[in-house]
């Protein structure tokens, strides 16, 4: 793998499967993950462990990250919305475990039916069952909502820096700013990271953008100018929040590799590959919706 | 109306009707037009003098102009690729005609069938026609292709620097940056802009940014951070250029209002009354793809 400056965490297979309008096999999720994996991609975010019977379409987690352990080079993270999934996803052999955690509280009760402070206690029991697992797993917070919220309307940025050192005092040493919604701005963005990073230095590592506004890559450029170098994003622009109407996909991770790889930066992603990768996706889930610009522009080239 | 921070110039019954699939009628240019200023766009591109057999699009631009020139409060732009078209212009009462200048060779032969250099001295007369007009009219001159070319790959950034220096040489006091084909990144934006202003100081006053490769806002953003305080825009993103292969339409009039607005910026511009012009393009332009993010939200709302 050659030298990163950024890098780029690839949620297709949970926030993009988890609100599309198909679904997905097993053994689809499983090849299109390799397949992203083949692209240069150093994290994939698989599957969540949520309940089977309100997410359907993540009741295969355990089995989609058995495989994807298999494959060489890659981080394979979960996300886990309590302390039960936590346990399920320990329990199938997840290391990096990413526990979302909303700043509005609009959002939190109607996602997780927890108030912020509630989460933040069941961060801390989520970090104890994963120091002690064998070996020792990771776990990341996302901080949702942190830039808007469709339930809640604005979310004060005192808030989420409240939150954020909460976090890190019960732990937590990798902190992401979730645009759950996609209402954030790129001055907005600036502010954020520089009022979180105030308060828990270095432990805010990434950026979850979606791309509702048109900004997502905008908002990425923002982060990166102050200091940011991890960012989610899902291949075809995948992605939403089943409980925030109006959440359209997240950033298409063709369009934020080839604008950071023309800007110089290295992502260690090949998008001949990448490419490769959205047309499995697209043959495992006909008929959903793809975003994205490398696709449109490579086809009319 | 308000003062404003940001001053767009709405191109889309020029760049992007002069490349739309449909053509839009002399009436329904005018109505669509009036709703657009009525919106609060300060300076509407109205249309080109470009040769009518070329351009059938075009062919009414003096009687759009002419109905254009009765609206209060709004600045009309044309385009003229050459003396003649801004003879042509001054004939039919414009006040402020934009000249293209191509910095890619390849693409100045293609577009307008000169040189540089040619294109330069040309510029140069249509300043004195401008100056002898009564009253004298204003020249902006745009560079296109002033990022990349999609007919000659890269364009050394010492070309568009000399190439603005000759221009504000022969007398131009508003030059333009162009992304014809929508190649630019933020970084390079910075760069250029930075490299430019060096050179021409303040008369370096705008972008005129493509959203090919899906980052039309995140190079706004750019050039907002390096001192530009004018940009181009079409309304649902319309337009493009006929000769450079896969270049697709501009940064979308509604999309970059509503992200500077949400920054703090004042536009002037009303999103709703935007959303109506929009209307009437959707009407006056059956089956023509609109892009955008604002309606799509909206419309989910």
């Amino acid at each position: 793998m050659s030298e990163r400056d950024v890098t780029i965490c690839e949620v297709g297979p949970r926030d993009g499967l988890q609100n599309a309008r198909g679904r997905m096999t097993t053994a689809d999720k499983i090849r299109w993950i390799a397949a992203l994996a083949e692209a240069g991609l150093p994290e994939i975010e698989v599957g969540s462990f949520v309940r089977p019977d309100l997410v359907p379409a993540m009741a295969d987690t355990a089995e989609v990250v058995a495989a994807a352990k298999r494959i060489e080079g890659v981080s394979i993270v979960v996300l886990v919305p309590n302390r039960k999934g936590a346990e399920r996803a320990l329990a199938a052999g997840a290391r990096k475990l990413t526990v979302p955690v909303s700043a509005s509280r609009a959002h939190s009760r109607a996602n997780i039916r927890m108030e912020p402070e509630q989460a933040v206690a069941q961060v801390a029991e989520i970090l104890a069952l994963a120091r002690d697992a064998d070996p020792p797993a990771e776990v990341a917070v996302g901080i949702s909502t942190a830039f808007g919220c469709t339930l809640q309307g604005t979310v004060p940025e005192g808030d989420v820096v409240r939150l954020a050192e909460a976090l890190a005092e019960a732990g937590v040493e990798e902190i992401g700013l979730a645009d759950t919604v996609g209402h954030a701005n790129p001055a907005q963005v600036k502010r954020l990271v520089r009022a979180v990073r105030a308060g828990v230095g270095e432990r805010l590592v990434g950026l979850h953008l979606h791309d509702t506004r048109g900004r997502g890559l905008a908002n990425a450029v923002a982060g990166l100018e102050e200091g940011i170098r991890a960012f989610d994003s899902s291949l075809a622009g995948l992605g939403g929040c089943p409980f925030a109407p109006g959440a359209s996909g997240n950033v298409a991770t063709e369009d934020l590799v080839w604008m950071f790889e023309d800007m110089g930066l290295r992502t260690g992603v090949d998008l001949d590959r990448l490419l490769a990768a959205r047309a499995i996706l697209a043959e495992a889930l006909p008929g959903e919706p793809l975003h994205g610009h490398l696709a449109r522009v490579r086809c009319a080239a």
